[in-house]
Parts: structure tokens; C-alpha cells; sequence
């Protein structure tokens, strides 16, 4: 049974946005026929060029939603603008009561019932309103801390405990990301850019949020802190130059407890030269598991999350819906 | 939100099935209402006796599901009385028919799309008349060489091969489990009873269908071999000594392979004193990965994902459904 393609707008143009939408382009079952982005060096430039194809696909970066769809109809978006409630909600309800679904990497909107629970509920009543479904996802939030152990739970007969440890070793990532994490900075000037707020992984409350309420344990506190990971030794990469003493990373430790106790701990570290890059989930219960899964690239897993998603959520019922609401994404 | 107990009949009360009732038995959202088996050593008596709890549930097990139905209401039957099609289908049936959605061992069930393609059909009409729900599971079939693979490639760009390699060490299974996998018996006894047609794990057919339709991979060929695994040396457990050149277990490989060649190897290991217990998937793709799951118990485990998909299947549509159809099967 062959399916009609979807029509999918790229929203948001950003190195990960180029990269959904590249990903798009190349499959069958989808369509590339429109990007939107605000800046506006991008703007009027034909999208093809933008995202870095070795051909011009005909039609040009836009400022607004409103001008694709004054030229084409559409199936479902593809957003890929900011990670916080504040910044995307109005993006959002635009893009659903245009009559679009879409699949967005904004980290708070992965399981926003925690964090966010009445901004998540007007979101909902929304899409509900236009008929439409919207789903957050990524590779972390959305995957590895949620999804994942959720799913392995299934062959569980009861659980006590989850841990999930994510070990990135930021050698073999870009420049920006090296620099997101602190590599090169003083402990002095980490420990002051962490105060000001917005330091560190987005998305572990969302993850906890996901993980408890599913399993049905009530979440009595959450804590979450952040630390630099110290250099021992001299560590070079293209970007850094890093001294013994400065930053080269930083370790990210968050816990829900429950009425038992600590019930879950997420566990993010991400720094130059770390060997034991890969992800561990354990599980205590009956019986205790062991995961362990080597290879998981960051952004391009985060690509192919939301690209495997579009036809799943295009066919989920209207609404906000969360990962553990829809059937397994896949390839 | 508190939601009413799920009203649970357990169908067939052999070892797998009185597990899956204690555990229905333990659960606050289920109630175990009714116990179905023909055996007439256990009809009569009360199921709580039956199912080893050490307490009286109040009423007796049945050698019928129309038994159970005239003494009180249902919702959901556990079903694990046999593999194969030609053997459960009418059970599945009459289940159906009487109102009742199903979550079943039965292996061929799982994804029969591939190897029972006309009765599957006809079974998935008779729930969708029923407006009744069905459900083939366990953890393999139903998890680890299928929906878990499935799920992990959610995070790839694209998939060109998957291995899964299933190692269990048997020495620390029941002996009836040796049994079944050859131990102690001769190389030709083992060949002939092969030979004989069911020897082996049942379920490969199943997890490689439900691979390739999901990944899109249409199925060009399919091959499955079993051989013995022979004792190098003397090997003794509670139930079995194995003299060296006898066998100790079996080895099961299939193998699906699509236009371009071999796309899925699933290898199956059953056998005394194996060291390396254990799950092990790869995917070749974009990008690789390679998961490692420690821990896994198949009885345990079977029991475990049958309990766990009750709510999610009553909450399914009506229809002959599999695992890669309704959301995560979650504790």
C-alpha cells in the first residue's frame, strides 16, 4: 500500500533545522515544500540553498507561516526554534490553527504535564480546537532518559528504581556544542554563567516528569544540579585549548523521589575527552536490567527522531501527546 | 485519576498462566476474576489454590470461558495455552465473540502478517465485529527481537541491517526448559527430533515479519536452521548430566533478506553454561548502534509484558493489533 506523500514545512533553519529538513527531502514518503525562518540573511534565498543541497528546490526561505501556505497547502511541520514554553507557545498554536500537525525538538514541550501544566493544557485545548496533534521529541528529552526505559520496563513485573546515565564525549561534537558546555572556561566564570540560569542539558524535568507519571509513582521533589568537569590534563580539540584547572565539560544530576524515596536519578555528563561515551539505563525491580547502547549521535539522532515521527503523529488523534501516548517511532 | 480494576480471566493455567494470574492477582488496577483450563486434575478446585496463592480466591477453576461469563462480568482474558494457530484460533474466537479483548502468548500471534497471512485476517475481522481487541506478546516474541530493535531505530536515519543475538544461559532455567532445548540427548536424537518439525524456539517468522514491515524492507526470502549445541565438556545441572560430544542446547538462526541481500539475522541461544547471558542488537545505518540488555528473564519477562499490556490493549482500537501498533507497553 503506498502512501500519498506528507507536505512538510520546515520551521526553523538552524543547523538542526537545515538538517530535518535535508533528512525530508530524502525520503519518499515525505515532502519538502516549504521553510520558514526569520533572519534575514536566509530570507528569499531558495530553501535548498539554505539547508545546504547541492540544487535549488524553487521556492524561497520566508519569514511566516502564512506566506507557505498563501502558495501551498501542507501536511505537518517540522519546528525546530527554541527550547522553552515562553518562546514557542505562540509559534505553536499559529502553526495548529493553521491546520498543521507538528513534530517540534522544543525540549519542554516532551512531556510538559511536570513543569508546565497549564501553558501544556491550553496548548492541548488548542489543537484539539483545530483537530491537529503536536508532539516534542528529540533524542534527550524524548528517547534515551524517557522513552527508552519506558519501553524496557515493558518486560518488568514491578520497578523500584531507574537510572539513566548519559555519557557524551564533547571531542567528537562541534565547536558550538564544546563551547555550550563550558570547555575553556574558568570554574569561576562556569560556576557565575550557571547561576544566571540557563547553563546545562534542557529536558531532565521533562524525562522525570514522563518517566513517573507513567509508571504511576507520584513525584514528592525533584532536584537537579550542575557541576563543571575539571580537566586533569592539557585537552585539545579543533575549538579549545583546555589547561589542567579549567572546564572541559559539565555533569548534570537530576532526582525524583517518590513516596519511597529516590525513585529516579538522570545523569548527563558531557566533556572532552570522556571514554565511556554511551548510554546506561538500570533498572531495580523484578527483574533488574541492565541496558547499555553505544553509538547514539546527539544531533543526528535528534534528525532522525523528528523525521520518523511526522507520518506517526500526522495519524495520532488530535491534541498534545507525548511519546508514551503514540505508537513506537521508527525508521 | 483513579481508574476502575480491569476485570481479568486467566485462559490456560499451566506455569506461564499461573504466573500471569498471580500477577494480575497483585496488581491494583486488575482484578483476577475467572480461571479457564480443561485439565480435569484442576477443574473444581479453587483458583487461588490452583495459581499457588496461599489464600482461597472463591471461586473454582472452569474447563469454560461461558462458565466464568454466567457467574460474573469480564474485561480482558490472559491467553497462554499454545503457539500455533491451528490450535488457538478458535479459543481466540469464542473470546472475542464473547466480549472480551485478549492479550495472548501464543507466538504465532505476534505478528502473523508474514506466515498466517489469510487466518490472521479472518481473525482480525472477527475482533473488529466483535469491536474487541487481540494481542499476541510476550518478550520473544513480542520484545527483544522485534518492538525493542523497532523502537531503537527510531533514533536512525536509516537502517541497513539488524542483528539480534539472544544468548541465554539455561543452566539457570527449570529443567523442563532444558529439556526442550535438547539437553542430554545425542546428536542424532537431537537431529531427528529436529527433523520431526517443532523443535526449537517458536516466534523468529514472527519478529522478522514484523522488522521488515515496519522498516518498509519488503521480504524477498526468508531461511531459519536449528543446530545442537554440542557439550565440550562434562556439564551438569539439578535436572541433566551432559557427557562431552552430547548436546546441551540448540542454536537457531533466521535469516530475512530484501532486494539488497541479507537485512535482518536473528540469532536464538539456548544453551548449559553459556557465559555471555545476554541480548545483544546491531544496527547498521545511519548511525550505528549496538545495544547490550543484561537481565532479561523469558518467563518472568513473558509474564510480565502480558500483565503490563492489559490496560493498553483494552484501550486499543478494535482488531488483530501488535506491539508495533499501540503506544509502549510500560510497568
Amino acid at each position: 500500500m503506498k502512501k500519498h506523500p506528507l507536505r512538510v514545512v520546515q520551521f526553523g533553519l538552524g543547523p538542526i533545522g537545515c538538517a530535518v529538513a535535508r533528512l525530508v527531502n530524502e525520503r519518499s514518503d515525505l515532502e519538502l515544500i516549504g521553510g520558514v525562518d526569520i533572519d534575514p540573511e536566509k530570507t528569499g534565498k531558495d530553501v535548498g540553498t539554505i539547508i545546504g543541497l547541492d540544487k535549488e528546490l524553487g521556492f524561497p526561505v520566508v519569514s511566516s507561516l502564512k506566506e507557505v501556505l498563501d502558495r501551498t497547502a501542507a501536511d505537518v511541520v517540522t519546528h525546530t526554534t527554541s527550547s522553552y514554553f515562553d518562546l514557542f507557545k505562540l509559534q505553536i498554536e499559529e502553526i495548529l490553527q493553521s491546520g498543521l500537525d507538528i513534530v517540534s525538538t522544543a525540549e519542554e514541550l516532551s512531556f510538559p504535564w511536570l513543569e508546565n501544566y497549564v501553558v501544556a493544557n491550553e496548548l492541548d485545548e488548542v489543537a484539539k480546537q483545530a483537530g491537529k496533534t503536536v508532539l516534542g521529541t528529540g533524542v534527550n528529552p524524548g528517547f534515551l532518559m524517557d522513552t527508552l526505559p519506558l519501553t524496557i520496563t515493558g518486560i518488568c513485573q514491578k520497578v523500584d528504581y531507574i537510572s539513566v546515565t548519559r555519557v557524551i564525549n564533547a571531542s567528537e561534537r562541534r565547536g558550538p556544542f564544546q563551547a555550550k558546555i563550558g570547555s575553556g572556561m574558568s570554574v569561576e566564570a562556569f560556576m557565575e554563567k550557571m547561576e544566571s540560569g540557563r547553563m546545562g542539558h534542557v529536558g531532565l524535568p521533562e524525562s522525570m516528569g514522563m518517566l513517573f507519571d507513567t509508571l504511576g509513582e507520584r513525584m514528592e521533589r525533584y532536584d537537579d544540579s550542575v557541576e563543571p568537569v575539571v580537566a586533569e590534563k592539557l585537552t585539545k580539540t579543533d575549538a579549545f585549548t583546555v589547561q589542567p584547572g579549567e572546564v572541559k565539560g559539565l555533569k548534570q544530576v537530576a532526582r525524583g523521589f517518590g513516596a519511597n524515596g529516590e525513585f529516579a536519578k538522570l545523569t548527563f555528563i558531557a566533556a572532552l575527552d570522556m571514554e565511556d561515551d554511551g548510554d546506561t539505563i538500570q533498572i531495580k525491580g523484578r527483574p533488574d536490567l541492565e541496558v547499555k547502547l553505544k553509538g547514539t549521535n546527539g544531533d543526528l539522532s535528534t534528525v532522525a527522531m523528528v523525521v520518523n515521527a511526522v507520518r506517526r503523529v500526522h495519524e495520532a488523534p488530535a491534541g498534545l501527546v507525548t511519546m508514551r501516548d503514540i505508537p513506537p517511532v521508527t525508521a
